[in-house]
C-alpha cells in the first residue's frame, strides 16, 4: 500500500513524496520503505534517530521527524497505527501461494492440514490434526503431536518436538483504546521462530510477533500451559517449566530457570543463568547473571527464605 | 419428562398435579414449567418467591414451598438435583437436526466440522480441526483458528476472532458429594454467549453455564490460557490478560482489567472500570468503580506499595 | 536391546553376562530384566537392595551394585541414562499393529484418529479430532470431546468424560543437562492411567510416567487448565480446581481438594481429605489428614487467616 493511500485512510495529508510501504515497524528498526509511529512523547529520541520512511505523529511529535521522513499528523497515533495495521495482515490462508513441499521420509497424517507455501524438511512426522499454516517452514527430524496449530510464516527448527494441541504464532495480545474505553486491534504482523533442538510441552502457547520475531532459541525446554507473549525472546538452554507466563517482549539470557508458575512483566531482561524459583514474580530486569530469586515481588532466595523466617515469627 | 416421572426416579411422592417439566433452573429465576431445588436453608427467601413449578426440598425446606409449586422431598435435594439433571442433558450431538447452514461468503475447512443444527453467518473463515456443536450459531465476519470447540447450543457474535484450540461452552465444574466423598455430574445444560467484537486468545476456555448462560459481552479481549467458569458475566470491553481465572458466577463491569494469573473467588461482582495487577487475588466483591487494586489477599495497589515498603524494612 | 549393545553404546565395559534388556526403571522397581541407574550417592542404599539386572553407575557408587547385578560405569550416569531411554522410546505410531478395536454401540467421528492397536470399549462416544494413539485402551461409556489427545500405550477408564483439547500421556518434562548447559531428553517411556468414573476439564494436560505410570484414580474431578506432571498419583475421588499444577511424582491420598491456581512441588505425599485453599503453594508432605491448608509458603488456614489479619495491621 502507498503512502498516499494511507494517508487517505487516515484522513491527513503527508510531508515529502509518495512511495510504497512495505510494512509496520517500531521507530528503533523500520527502514525507509517502512512505517513506524510514536504514540508517547517519551519516544522523541527514538523519533529523531529513526530511519522509518514514514511516521504516524500527533500535534507533539511532528516536529521532531527527522528530514526526508514523512510525517502523518493524526490526533491518537496509537489508535490510527492499529486501525492501519489492519491494511498489512495477509490473509490467514492463501490458495494462490504454491502447494506444501515435503522432505523425502516425512511421514504427514492424512488428517494434519499443511497450508499452501508451507515447506517441511526431511523425517519429520505430522501428526493427525496438526495445522501448518502458509509459508510456515519446519527443519528436519522434527515431530509435531496431534492437535499442535502453527500458525503462517513462522519458523520451526530440526530436531523439535511439540507436544499436543500447542500452538505458536497465535496473535499477540495487543490492542488500541479509545477514550470510549473501546479496543482496536493491533494486527500481529510479525511471526514466532523456535530453533533447533526445542522441546515444547501440552497446550503451550507462544505468541507471533507484532512487527518482527518472537524467537525461541536452541535448545530450550518449555513445560505444559506456558504462555511466551509476543516479541519475547528466550535464550539458548533456558527451561520454563509449567504454567509459567511471560509477557510481551521480555528477553531472557541463555540458560535462564523458571520454576513452575512463574511470571516476568514485559520489557524485561533477564541475565543468563538466572534461575527463578517456582511462583517467581519478577518485575523489575536482572542485571548480574547467576542468581536464584523467589518471591512476588522478587527478591533474592536467601532473603526470601530470611523473609518467611520473619513472617513465621509474626505469626507466633 | 413430566413431574410424575421425576418423582419416581427420586422415589418421592409430590404435591400438586402432574406436569410436562421443560428444564431445571435456579429458584430465582425458575418459571412454571420448570424444576428448580434448594440445596441449604439459607434460601428460604427464594423459595418463598420462587415461581417454579416443583422444588425439591428436603425435611427442614418443605414447608417453605409456596402455594401452587410441587415440592418434591428428598433427603439430600443437591444430589438429588444432580441425578435427575442428566436427563435433561441433549445428546451431544443429535443427527435429526437439520444440516448446518452456511452463510454466503464463508470458508469452511473440509478438515472442520460442523455438527447438525448449527448456523454459520456470512464472510466467516472456520479452519482446519475446527469443531462447530449442535445448535450453535455464529454471526458474520468471524474469524475461528484451527483446533477451537465450541459445543452445542452456544452463540458467537460477528467480528470476533477466536486463536487457536480454545474452547467454548464445555461442562463447567459442578457436581454434588456424598457423605462417602463420591461425587455426582451435575450436567451443565445452560450455554456459553459470546457477544459481537470478542478476541479470545489460544488454549482459552470458557464452560457453559449450569443452568442460564456465561455471557462475555461486546468489545471484550481475552488473552490466552484464560479460565472464566460457569455462569460468569464478563462486561463490555473488558481485558483478561493470559492465564487468570475467573471462578464460577462471577459478574464483571465493562472495561474491568484483570492483569495476568489474576484470579478472582466465585459469586462476585466487580464493578466498571475496575483495575487488578498482575497476579491479583480477588476474594470480595468491589462495589466502587474505577479504582486499581493488587495482591492476595487484595488490596488497593497504592496500599499493596506501601505494605511492600514496610516488607523491605522487615527484611534488614 | 541386549546389555552388550548397551555397553557399547556407553563405550563402556559390563560385569557379568549378556543378557536383553526389556526396559529402562527405577532402583527401586527394576527386576532382573530391566535396566536402571544411580545419579547421585545418596541412592547408595537404593543400589544396594535393588533387584536390576544392570545400573548404570560413576565412580562413586559402582562398589554397591549388589552381585549378580551389572554395573555400567561411566562418568555421568544420568546424562548417559538420558540417552539410553531414546533407544527404549517405542515410536510413536506402529502400522504393524492390529487393526483398533471398536466395542458394539461406539460412536467414533470420521475426524477422529484411532491409531493401530488401540481397543475401544462399548457405547464410547468419540469425537472430532480426536487423537487415540497405539495401544491405547479405553473402557464403556465414555466421551471424549473434539480436539482431545491420548498418547500411546494409555488406559482410560468407564465412564469418563474428557473434554476439549485436552492431552492425556504426553511427555514428562524430563532431561539431563551438562557442564556447558545443554539438555538431552529423557524419553518418558511409561503411560498415564485414568480410572473409571473420571471427569476431566478443557485444555488440562495430564503426563507420562519417565516409568512406570502417572495415576488418576476413581472418581476424580479435574477442571479445565491444569497440569499433572509426570508420575503423580491422584487419589480417589480428589478434587482439582482450574489451572492447578501437581509437579512430578506428588501423590495424593483419596478426596484431596486443590482450589484454583494451586501447585504443589514434586515427589510430596499430599494425606487423605486435605483440603487447599485457592492459590496454595505446597512444598512439604502433609502427613495429617483431614486439615485445612493455605498460603505460599503453605500454612494451616486458620494461622493464615491470622497472618493476614496481623499483615493489615502492619499495613496502618
Amino acid at each position: 500500500m502507498d503512502l498516499k493511500k494511507i494517508a487517505e485512510i487516515l484522513e491527513c495529508d503527508f510531508s515529502g513524496e509518495n512511495f510504497e510501504v512495505t510494512k509496520m515497524n517500531t521507530l528503533k528498526d523500520a527502514t525507509k520503505s517502512e512505517l513506524s509511529f510514536v504514540a508517547n512523547s517519551k519516544y522523541i529520541k527514538d523519533i529523531q534517530n529513526s530511519n522509518a520512511g514514514a511516521i504516524i505523529v500527533d500535534g507533539h511529535t511532528k516536529d521532531f521527524v527527522p528530514k526526508g521522513c514523512a510525517a502523518l499528523v493524526v490526533e491518537h497515533p496509537y489508535w490510527e497505527m492499529a486501525r492501519i495495521s489492519k491494511y498489512f495482515a495477509p490473509p490467514v490462508e492463501d490458495a494462490t501461494l504454491p502447494e506444501p513441499k515435503i522432505g523425502k521420509g516425512t511421514v504427514i497424517s492424512p488428517k494434519a492440514e499443511i497450508a499452501n507455501g508451507a515447506v517441511i524438511g526431511e523425517n519429520c512426522t505430522i501428526m493427525a490434526h496438526v495445522y501448518i499454516g502458509a509459508n510456515t517452514v519446519i527443519g528436519d527430524n522434527t515431530i509435531i503431536y496431534p492437535g499442535v496449530v502453527i500458525y503462517r510464516d513462522c519458523i520451526v527448527g530440526s530436531e523439535c518436538i511439540i507436544h499436543a494441541n500447542s500452538t505458536i504464532g497465535s496473535d499477540g495480545f495487543g490492542f488500541a483504546t479509545n477514550k470510549m474505553g473501546e479496543h482496536k486491534k493491533i494486527y500481529q504482523n510479525g511471526n514466532a521462530v523456535i530453533e533447533d533442538d526445542v522441546e515444547i510441552g501440552s497446550s503451550t502457547t507462544i505468541d507471533r510477533a507484532v512487527f518482527g520475531t518472537t524467537l525461541i532459541k536452541r535448545g530450550v525446554r518449555i513445560d505444559n500451559l506456558v504462555q511466551i507473549g509476543h516479541n519475547c525472546v528466550i535464550g539458548e538452554y533456558s527451561v520454563i517449566v509449567a504454567q509459567s507466563g511471560i509477557a510481551g517482549s521480555t528477553t531472557l539470557g541463555r540458560n535462564v530457570v523458571l520454576g513452575g508458575q512463574s511470571a516476568t512483566a514485559g520489557h524485561l531482561s533477564i541475565a543468563p543463568f538466572t534461575t527463578m524459583a517456582a511462583r517467581s514474580g519478577v518485575t523489575k530486569s536482572i542485571e548480574k547473571s547467576g542468581l536464584t530469586f523467589a518471591g512476588f515481588p522478587l527478591m533474592e532466595h536467601r532473603v526470601w527464605l530470611k523473609l518467611q523466617g520473619k513472617i513465621a515469627r509474626l505469626i507466633k
